[in-house]
């Protein structure tokens, strides 16, 4: 069994849910990100800054480090679209969703097969001893659907 | 390195997705499949079809046999949303999409650890040579993403 490979099938697909992400963020304007993706629903701007926020928090979840932008959390998951008046602009959206995805996937590259495997940060000993299948594969993987999830969404404003 | 836990962790996140779907599918209405998911957009009834006929050929991707619905493939897949008028009724996609994720899901259980790396039937030997991560794990995680991004369409027209 070649744990490598599948671990880059888990990879491929979560750098394909971003590169499809990016493609659509840079085919929407700034004026855009503040679409609906359908009528009451959550803007563009929103789900930015929430998949940002999620990508983000993955980081210590991994044991990869210390996240990079902590205050999305409030804004845009404790919080629904348009309940907090003071979010960044389009173009600092851009600038977090970019670097926080950079400082990611530098991290998800160390890890070994053998380490996606292991019980996430969030989880107990005792925990990951019930249900060794809550591991960091499995939280990729669920990011990944997260991604594509919200992919599905943003591409209507276009 | 457990291929196993690997594996698992592919299907819970399949499963994860398609008990989503079913859980979303149930909460609407036969009239409710008539709505499009944002103005101008694919109906519901429309992204029902196109996902039992991208299940369905699953089937014979991965080597478990025949499909059950390669009818479903020219309206609900080669040709877009209201381009065919004679499509099956709500009630009647939602017995295929049950019907056929049964029947997938049947077949996505025989296969063991190892055959998940080979190559999906799609392909040669040749090409699977040149890139051995377009195997059939890949073909699940794949179709994993193309539900998610579905399913987050689909929630809009509740």
């Amino acid at each position: 069994m070649n744990g490598f490979l599948f671990v880059n099938a888990a990879l491929a697909s979560w750098n394909l849910g971003l590169r499809r992400a990016d493609a659509t963020l840079s085919a929407l304007t700034d004026e855009q990100f503040h679409r609906q993706i359908a009528p009451g629903k959550n803007r563009v701007l929103y789900l930015v800054g929430h998949l940002t926020a999620v990508h983000d928090s993955m980081i210590p979840l991994l044991g990869l480090g210390d996240r990079l932008h902590p205050e999305l959390d409030e804004p845009f998951i404790k919080q629904p679209d348009r309940a907090v008046d003071d979010i960044p602009t389009p173009g600092k959206l851009r600038q977090h969703w970019i670097e926080v995805n950079a400082a990611l996937n530098t991290g998800l590259l160390t890890l070994a097969p053998a380490e996606w495997l292991q019980r996430h940060n969030a989880m107990t000993d005792e925990d990951y001893a019930k249900d060794p299948t809550r591991n960091k594969l499995a939280v990729l993987l669920s990011r990944t659907n997260h991604l594509s999830y919200h992919n599905g969404q943003i591409i209507l404003a276009k």
